[in-house]
């Protein structure tokens, strides 16, 4: 039954992961892949299919010649990256998530009272340059994979720091002195319950490089990669609680469906054992593919090797069985 | 037959590992849990029966209720932090383990004795203020999961730190500059052999930060986490000495039966390849939970996950067996 | 089949994952072993036979007695460090890889001219003194396991550190500033296709504590241990490049059969993505001991565990299946 529809996705950030999971689940699978990488995606035997393209902007090309096939897209962190997101509520395909949420992601503004209003701990954010307490960080608006981020800790830094945002959205966000974890979890609609498959923190150059050396640099933090971890068991319920008042808040606030399928919290943790939720990606991260087999945390849950990628396409499957295909789709 | 016994500990800590090991090895499993984390408990199949508690210090009055059953305690780290040595020596269930190596382990004049006499390496300690050499970390008795630890370089910066142990014990130990690794041993008395199932090191905030920031923050030392290490080869053997002479020590200095199941060597490893252990826990420590289905090292021992909780359940069963149940049990 | 032949190897490195994927697919499995270190290599049910030895150096003397049997072995890190290029290169008994690889990887020039006729990104080295641009780090040839290897950021400094390589062969490379990533590879010469199998980062003694100490340390590069990593998935295409691009060159530098088997390229990469290549092992490596059960990226490939110990076990079986086992060995 799964085998009328394909699993498609971009070639790039957790799409071996997505498809992988969807392979085995028993979905055909598919990859919109950039021709340099068409070679790369071949080698993996779950790949059923790979339409290639010169850049990921010819997506809405590719759209029409899909029409006619039974088609679940998958976004991930490359699809807002490359599409934008105005791309991303224009797709036609069927897109498993909430698009709603996409308003209150992408919004420095709106994301950040999504989180507040929620209930859980967050930096401040200085509004007025003159209220600053420092140190902070300065994130640009759009900011991902880590750059367009700069930690400053007095004022003359400030002032050469944020002339590099002329003309430029930003934030001006309290820097939290503590270690980071980022939480993966996925809610799903058709049980109405949150789980936590698992946990990573991020590996960033070159401010992961930094205490390695004796002089001084200046830090970038830049996404290559991500390492795992584990949290204290005594801290799980509140990573749990977190997770649950987010998805609740966001029913209230975006709309009845609200955010569902996998997200992530990004936090630090101070020396008082306090959570900071410093963003949320409403989607797949790549901090998933370190569990392809399973985590701690998904070896918790399931009998079975349960990835994200994995667990997206068993929420699929699903429903489908459930016939209830529709709520997860938009 | 398993069926009969009931797998019990505390929810905290390594409680999840505990349980599913339990369960895997088909005890049934029981959890005592705080009132506010009996949802978080529930949400785990493999946990049989929830009994919740308003504090872990009403854990006395729990044991009267469960005299009938067939209970077995597995304690872990949280414990002797919430009932204290005398609660834990006055259990009445069968508690695995032998509490009279929390003696040893608790006062850490004692730990310090047992470790040196054992012949492994261990660092120095300062009984008298004028003979510290630099640097020496101070830690307070008692203290636990990395609260209370202070890293001192200079006679003026110990001059002030001291004074925040007034009235309390501490010790001064000499601060070995090198990387962390903490080693998960299991030595089972049915068979006399010690087996290494895995290894970590800590997360801590904020130490394990400090290296990303560039201006000057307190180091703190409080253990929210755990990250995966592999240890060289050539190093393995001399880890495996370590925990046997450890082993053999206890059963001189404490009793027949000495340490057995699940402990920890904390050790520091230094630029010449030695090893120093910095402190032992004996008993099941939360970076294992880093391996719910399986290790590295687990994986050369055994052709199935064996988690250190799957571990202490599957020796159980095997003492059942073998009609040997007494001698693990105090 | 396989049971006709023993897969053999020196107790040290990798050992463990090697025979244990040897045992894995069907071989008989040898350990040549320290006298000290065989009640260690005894605890592992998978290997078959272990010949001690009072040192490595007495290894030729083993090759005799073993002559009659049909031996495959395996190097890794320690037969260079043990028995010596020549060593290697004089083994009679059958030797899994091509030993003229040898010649390019442990002269520090040639590798060097190797990896850059490949075509892929490598640190400036420096010739003359005069012509130095800070950081750099100073190697000796032959430094091994991390050791013999001086960060240096000024002229003075550089002046002193080089006094310590007086009467010794060494390189002048230019320190890339950004994080270490390792890529474990396998060639198989059988069907022609590179695969990577897993990924780590080094633990390194003392450098990796220095973040985490407030004052001045000298640091120290001396290898004990390896954590997991993995990489963006939008670089990885590039990683899968570059092992081609090396394999490719060794073909045409080093003769037609060129490098086959386990290797490692030792890259830096730096905040632009960039990924600077500082060494290359052409043998399996420690880090690879993290994977025992398999990898995210073994998981891509394999629907069954697949260490890089198991997949050399793997190719010596399928070339033995093919009658083309001549081709693997030297």
């Amino acid at each position: 039954m799964n085998k009328q529809y394909t699993i498609t996705t971009l070639g790039s950030h957790s799409a071996l992961q997505i498809l992988k999971g969807a392979h085995d689940e028993s979905f055909k699978t598919l990859v919109v892949a950039l021709k340099k990488h068409v070679s790369f995606y071949q080698r993996f035997s779950f790949i059923d299919e790979i339409i290639s393209v010169n850049a990921f902007s010819e997506f809405p090309e590719i759209e029409k010649k899909l029409k006619d096939k039974k088609i679940i897209v998958i976004p991930h962190g490359s699809f807002v990256a490359y599409l934008g997101m105005e791309g991303n509520k224009k797709m036609t395909l069927s897109y498993f998530g909430n698009k709603k949420v996409l308003d209150f992601e992408f919004d420095r503004v709106k994301q950040g009272e999504w989180l507040k209003k929620s209930g859980i701990n967050t930096p401040k954010e200085f509004k007025n340059i003159n209220d600053v307490e420092f140190p902070v960080i300065i994130k640009s608006y759009g900011a991902a994979g880590g750059k367009g981020y700069f930690l400053v800790n007095n004022q003359k830094d400030f002032i050469n720091k944020i002339k590099l945002f002329r003309n430029k959205k930003f934030v001006i966000q309290q820097y939290i002195i503590g270690v980071p974890l980022y939480i993966h979890y996925f809610y799903s609609p058709l049980t109405k319950t949150l789980e936590i498959l698992s946990m990573d923190r991020r590996y960033e150059t070159n401010v992961d490089a930094l205490g390695r050396i004796l002089f001084n640099v200046d830090p970038s933090y830049v996404v290559v990669g991500n390492s795992p971890l584990v949290l204290r068991e005594s801290m799980l319920p509140e990573a749990y609680e977190m997770g649950e008042k987010v998805v609740k808040k966001s029913q209230e606030l975006i709309n009845r469906q609200g955010l569902f399928g996998p997200f992530c919290l990004e936090t630090i943790i101070t020396p008082d054992q306090k959570f900071y939720v410093i963003e949320i990606s409403a989607r797949i991260v790549a901090g998933t593919n370190l569990f392809i087999e399973g985590s701690p945390y998904a070896d918790l849950l399931y009998n079975e090797p349960m990835s994200t990628g994995r667990r997206i396409a068993r929420e699929i499957k699903n429903s489908i069985k459930e016939n209830r295909l529709k709520e997860i789709l938009d």
